[in-house]
Parts: C-alpha cells; sequence; structure tokens
C-alpha cells in the first residue's frame, strides 16, 4: 500500500526572508516522518516526528519559537489522533514543555483522558518523561519587538501533518503557539478534537490551520471527514466545501488531508500555506502558494 | 412556530433517596427555560436559564456542588451555542465561578474567543460582571466521603439544555463537574464544540453526557448533526446511530436534540438519564429511565 505524508507551516504569507527557511524546514520534516513510514513504522510515529521537527524549527509558530500572549508568556497546544483506534492525545494552554505535540502523545498513550490543560497538562507531561523546558525558552526578542509594534498581522507557523503507513493507518497532529497577542487562557482549534485535528482509518485524516475561532464553529476536521463517509463525495471536494463552510463563517484557513487510499490534499482561502509532502517513492515537494 | 426545550440531568442512575430531587430539579429548570421562551425570548436565553437551575440546584454534578479532582478540589466546564451565527463560548478546568454556563456566555457574547481554561477564564468572567465564589463552595462533606471511599461510580448529574424558540432559532448549552476522581487539568467533552454541545438553526441542536473521552472520540454531538443534514436521516434515527458509534468506541452515554422542525428527542445507552421536557403548550414531562 502506498505511503503517504503531508505536512503544513501554517495558513498566512511569511515575512519577507523567512520563506527559504519555512521551505527548506518543511522538506526536513516530510523526511523525518517519511522515514518513519519507510521503515514500516506507524502513521502515528510519522506524524509525531514529523511535527516534531517543525516544533524545533526556530521558523514556526510551535514548540521553540511561539506566538506571544498579550503579556509576552507563550501558552502551547497541541493534539494527536490515530485513526484505528480513534484514540487521541492533546493539550492546550502549557507552558515550559519543549515539544508539546509530545506530550499530547503521552496523554494518547495513557488512554485515560484526551485533554489535559494548564500547568496540569505540564505536569502529566513531566510525570510520563516528556522533556520540560524554562516557559520563557519559546520567546525571542523578535517576537518580543512584533507583539510591542502591535503589528500582530496574521499568525503563520502552526504547524501539522497527516500520514498513511504501508498498512494503511491513517493518524493526524497538529501544534500551535496559537495567535500573537492572545487573551491568556485562549484555546484555539488545533489541540480540539474534530475542529483542527481528526483521523479514521476508514476515510481520511485532516489537519486544519488558520482562524481558530472559526474552524470550531464549523468543526472543520470532523466534517471534511463526515462529508467524505456521509456524502460520499471525493478528498478534494470536501476540503473545499469545508473551506466554503469556513468562508460564510467568516474565517479563512487552510488544511491538509489524506485519505485511506493514499491521495493527499492541501487546500487554502488565506493568502499562503506551506505545505511539504512526500507520496510513495515520490519526491519531496513544497509550496507556500499556488492553488 | 412551537417552541421546544429538552433539559438532561445526566447519564447513569441515582442514589437511592434523591432521585424524585432530581426530577423537581429538572421541572423547575425545564420551567425557567420556557418561560423565556413563552415571552418571545431567545433559545440562548432559554438554554442559558434552564443550565443556571440545574447549576444551582445542589442534586445535579455543575455549579454548586460537583465532582471532586483527585485531590479534592473542583474543576468546571461549560459550553454554549447558538445556531443561527453559530457563535459559541466555553469555559474549562474553571474553579470559583458560581455560575460556570454565565462564564461560557460572556465568551460567547465578547465574541473574540471560544475556549478559555483555568485560572484566565476566570478572570475573564471577573472582568465581564460574572459572580465568583470561593473555589470551594462546591465541595460538600457527602462528596469528600464519596471520594474517599473509593467508589466513584458513575459521574451522573452532568447538565444541559436545548431549545427552539418561537423564531426557529436553536442553542445548546452543557455544563458539568466532570468525572469524581479526574485528574487536574483533565478536560471532558462538555465545554468542546463538536462534542459535548452543537447548535444550527437548519438542523439541529444537541447536548451529550456520558464518557467524556469516548464523546470526543466520536464527536458526537457534530456527528449528530452531521447525519441530518448529510445523510438526511431523522433526528431519533442519527441520535440511534451517534450512540451505535459511541458503544462501538467503547463508551456509554446520553443525549438530548431539538430539530428544526421542533421535534424533541432523548435517548442513552447507559442505565438512566435524567431529562424534562415541555413541547408548545403542552405539560412538563420528565424521566430517569425507559427508552
Amino acid at each position: 500500500m502506498t505511503i503517504a505524508l503531508i505536512a503544513h507551516g501554517g495558513a498566512g504569507n511569511w515575512r519577507p526572508g523567512s520563506e527559504q527557511d519555512a521551505l527548506q524546514g518543511m522538506r526536513s520534516s516530510v523526511e523525518a516522518g517519511r522515514a518513519i513510514l519507510r521503515a514500516g513504522g506507524t502513521a502515528l510515529d510519522a506524524v509525531c516526528a514529523t511535527v516534531v521537527v517543525l516544533e524545533d524549527d526556530p521558523v514556526f509558530n510551535a514548540g521553540r519559537v511561539a506566538a506571544l500572549t498579550a503579556d509576552g508568556g507563550v501558552e502551547h497546544d497541541a493534539s494527536v489522533m490515530e485513526g484505528t483506534t480513534r484514540f487521541v492525545g492533546a493539550v492546550a494552554g502549557v507552558e515550559g514543555v519543549r515539544n508539546p505535540v509530545r506530550a499530547a502523545r503521552a496523554v494518547l498513550r495513557d488512554g485515560h483522558h484526551v485533554l489535559l490543560v494548564g500547568k496540569w497538562a505540564r505536569q502529566f507531561a513531566a510525570d510520563h518523561g516528556v522533556e520540560l523546558c524554562d516557559p520563557d525558552w519559546p520567546v525571542t526578542d523578535e517576537q518580543r519587538a512584533v507583539l510591542a509594534s502591535g503589528d500582530l498581522g496574521w499568525a503563520a507557523g502552526t504547524v501539522g501533518a497527516v500520514a498513511r503507513d504501508a498498512r494503511g493507518r491513517l493518524a493526524a497532529a497538529t501544534s500551535t503557539g496559537g495567535t500573537m497577542g492572545k487573551r491568556r487562557g485562549r484555546v484555539g482549534d488545533s489541540p480540539l478534537i474534530g475542529a483542527g485535528t481528526w483521523a479514521d482509518d476508514d476515510t481520511v485524516a485532516v489537519s486544519c490551520t488558520g482562524d481558530g475561532e472559526a474552524i470550531i464553529r464549523i468543526a472543520m476536521a470532523h466534517e471534511v471527514e463526515a462529508l467524505v463517509r456521509l456524502r460520499g463525495i471525493g478528498l478534494e471536494e470536501a476540503c473545499a466545501e469545508a473551506l466554503r463552510e469556513l468562508d460564510r463563517r467568516g474565517g479563512h484557513g487552510g488544511l491538509i488531508a489524506v485519505s485511506a487510499a493514499g491521495e493527499i490534499a492541501a487546500q487554502f482561502s488565506s493568502p499562503g500555506m506551506t505545505r511539504g509532502w512526500r507520496v510513495g517513492d515520490g519526491p519531496v515537494e513544497t509550496a507556500v502558494g499556488g492553488g
């Protein structure tokens, strides 16, 4: 069966000079996930490995560098879902965890809960061997300058990945620092199963990015899956319909998806969406704009 | 157009002696919401008023009395959604707010965010004139005894309401103290839009109760809506199909729903589900068991 992986680095455009860094980051992350798929690993392991590389890359708004809260801190959100059992794990509003997607993965592995928030999510991560960091580690002078400028713009740089492994299993992961200047305690779509992330082996795995509040209001990831399953339309058409609904609700954004058959899709209504993909033995490809 | 309101007081059975109190509480809450609908008020106002009465009633696991965290505290979750604009508001893991549904309503009214968590949700509530309380106010000796006994049983008593007003608007609200003995920071389905709560004027409004983690894994509230919209099946059939899917994913629970046409539904796979309803000029009715 065809292995396939596609990752995104957020809806929106890049500041001059950083687009090439972003595309190189996408390439590295796709290769990391793809290596796991190629070696017979699971889609879940592949999407987590992909997102860890993106979290560690300072060009994206996740992990190493993140959008700042209104008072200059960082609160991360992340989620993972695997499509065989539909087990999920997520953390929201978490500070001081080096790779939030690893904390989400630990919640999934533990299996008792789905979503942990705030300092308790950090405590859970610590109890389960996930590496912590200083809460201010993801704060940079450049981010402070953006916050101080008041020109908050589009919060580009949320990251995510979806994959299909050689046994036909699907998985999805999403990770973000949220929106620049956000209120403390604000949670967007990324850690919410059904909004920012969904995976079901029978249909599709999805990871979203963009206007988080609007994405929640249309349950975008689950909506794509429901359109494929209940209306029987193709992957591209389902993604397009979900983005039209997002537009009707006043939001913009994008999404990546992989189907049970191994097709991939990347669509967006934002000015651009950074993405990278590799299907079967094809080459790694990357893009920001285009249709 | 027919006004309709149905409320639930959680999946599961009551301890001996408390069932009559629960049914009286349902009756009072339904009358409170119904009075608003009868006076030409909105479905959103009606479901919030209904849930406030249930939160204030010590028999339910929400507001005044709540399930305890493993360390003996209380963390509330609540959400509201209105089906015309699909605006939503939710709080999770919040302590020291007397009526969590009022905090969720304040988030909806503010309109900037969808979900606020932890102490920041309490701060938001305070900033928006929502009444606070001592974080230990919802802790009772009886709840402490249950926690100490280790016989945590079913976390009955989550509350919710859905309504259709005279202009055909739909709304849903859900509020809970979560599961007895839960880990600090654990968030269940109640505050998650698409999982525990959904409303769309064109189709249906839904509020869920039961195994929160399993409900999240099937996006139960949004799934009911998607089945009605995309498969074109009736309300009862959609609720039954969602509960079958919950069962396939290892969970039990229940849900209440109201359709755009004003039909109501209440179904559950748990041993019982406390509920009360009133449609048009009919009488108030209540039930716990039955089919």
